[in-house]
């Protein structure tokens, strides 16, 4: 059990640790900081929370663990805000879906005396606010420890223990393997996704009535994730910039070579590149 | 009710039609026509069909409705071994999901005499064989009528009442939009799905494996219909070709302008696309 805990932001994910370190007795104190008003009325109302405040440099003093669940384009100005204030050996993480750009920020402006060690739930995002959250969101999900050279193992065995005391299966990976894997499995996904909307929109209004009405064919299931927040994709998307941009060419080419199987009525080699991804896929179950 | 009807292919779809067809009586005789003695014992087991035949010529015999359920690869040998037997005034339709091809293929090959209407039942593939059909395969699911010109009223509306009394909801389409409309619900999420199944092929399979892990992020969903029949889908995007090849082109652009957007950093533009993309998807529940 921890003494003190601050989570800054107490949106879907930052009032969801809340919530369950409450119900699980995982910290004496649990405080949260968020710089919206109205979230903090929520969040007081809610009762999750030992203590709710604005200033996040106020919430982390004393805290052992600091988790930052706020958006990207809000985060540095969080690191500036507590950077003053953190105890020497707190331990600094966080819960964001790209782990590099969050590492050298990090890096960039916290004292040598804390442990920074980035972190990912891989958890539900399709909601936001303090009243989405839920003390089970991380039960039995993934959560991603990416843990820079030299962690100290003691602080890594901390954060571990507080995550698995939240429900959550964790791993531990290399922060730039973690960024592709996630390229992969979810952040190109989205992009897909989003523009085949786009794709879906250009057409005119009669076909697009139509495609709604016919999306069981496979483009509703396709498509769900585009109704995710745009600030957040935005974020992550020039976030993870370095792992999207080579990924996309690479999505890009291998669907151009089917683009020229059916050109050419390449019937063959059509088939055998479906039968290779079909077996690749039904190993995934 | 129909006097007879025959089924040609005995395969998930075709098996299901007989299934419903004898559950409600809508016919008083149903024959099916399959080329493999291993799917007509197994048909006669199940007993859904009053007479099962190898010879598809010999099964049309009298029917007034002819329901051709085979892989578009065996569909103009079916056509040569019908044409000579039909009724005058029968109705022959199909089921498959492509409908500019069809129609050709049948126009090309079967007598005036007859009424050419194709008919595409949006329903369940992942399956296939006769044992994996069901007589609610097409409740409340949509069927899609796609009469050529000049098409016989009277006729119409016989296989517009059938469909309705298999539970489906039945629309009535122009070919060419059929197919453009689909390419878009169907064929496209299919083929990206194919695709991204190779890109993470060519990944290296340590990473391979946490993809598999951690596919939870977006990809499961979105590589579902990855484990489809790669026979089927070679057929389908062939011939569906005309709509395929720029269909792909202008995905191919709006993925482009995304990844320029990413090269470029340009997050007001990218969120506007997104948010875009996220109201469409809304609209569609």
């Amino acid at each position: 059990m921890l003494n003190k805990i601050a989570i800054i932001g107490g949106g879907l994910i930052g009032s969801s640790v809340a919530r369950v370190a409450k119900e699980r007795g995982l910290s004496q104190t649990i405080v949260i900081a968020d710089t919206s008003g109205e979230a903090r009325t929520e969040i007081k109302t809610l009762g999750f929370a030992d203590r709710v405040v604005a200033d996040a440099g106020e919430a982390v003093i004393e805290a052992d663990l600091v988790i930052i669940a706020v958006p990207v384009r809000a985060f540095t100005q969080v690191l500036q805000a507590i950077k003053d204030s953190l105890k020497s050996g707190a331990i600094v993480s966080d819960v964001g879906s790209v782990k590099g750009s969050v590492l050298s920020d990090m890096q960039a402006v916290l004292p040598d005396t804390v442990h920074i060690i980035p972190a990912h739930p891989i958890a539900g995002a399709e909601k936001s606010g303090p009243a989405a959250g839920s003390a089970g969101l991380f039960q039995d999900r993934w959560l991603i420890i990416t843990p820079p050279a030299q962690t100290d193992k003691a602080a890594l065995e901390t954060l571990h223990h507080f995550w698995q005391g939240c429900g959550a299966m964790v791993e531990i990976m290399d922060v730039s393997h973690h960024d592709e894997v996630l390229g992969v499995t979810s952040h190109l996904p989205h992009l897909i996704a989003f523009s085949m909307m786009k794709t879906a929109a250009d057409l005119e209004s009669e076909t697009q009535k139509e495609i709604i009405r016919y999306s069981a064919g496979g483009f509703r299931d396709f498509t769900r994730v585009a109704a995710s927040d745009p600030t957040m994709w935005r974020d992550i998307m020039l976030a993870n910039k370095e792992v999207m941009l080579p990924l996309l060419q690479r999505f890009t080419e291998d669907l151009t070579i089917l683009q020229k199987f059916i050109r050419r009525g390449e019937g063959d080699a059509l088939h055998d590149y479906f039968d290779k991804a079909r077996t690749i896929r039904k190993g995934m179950k």
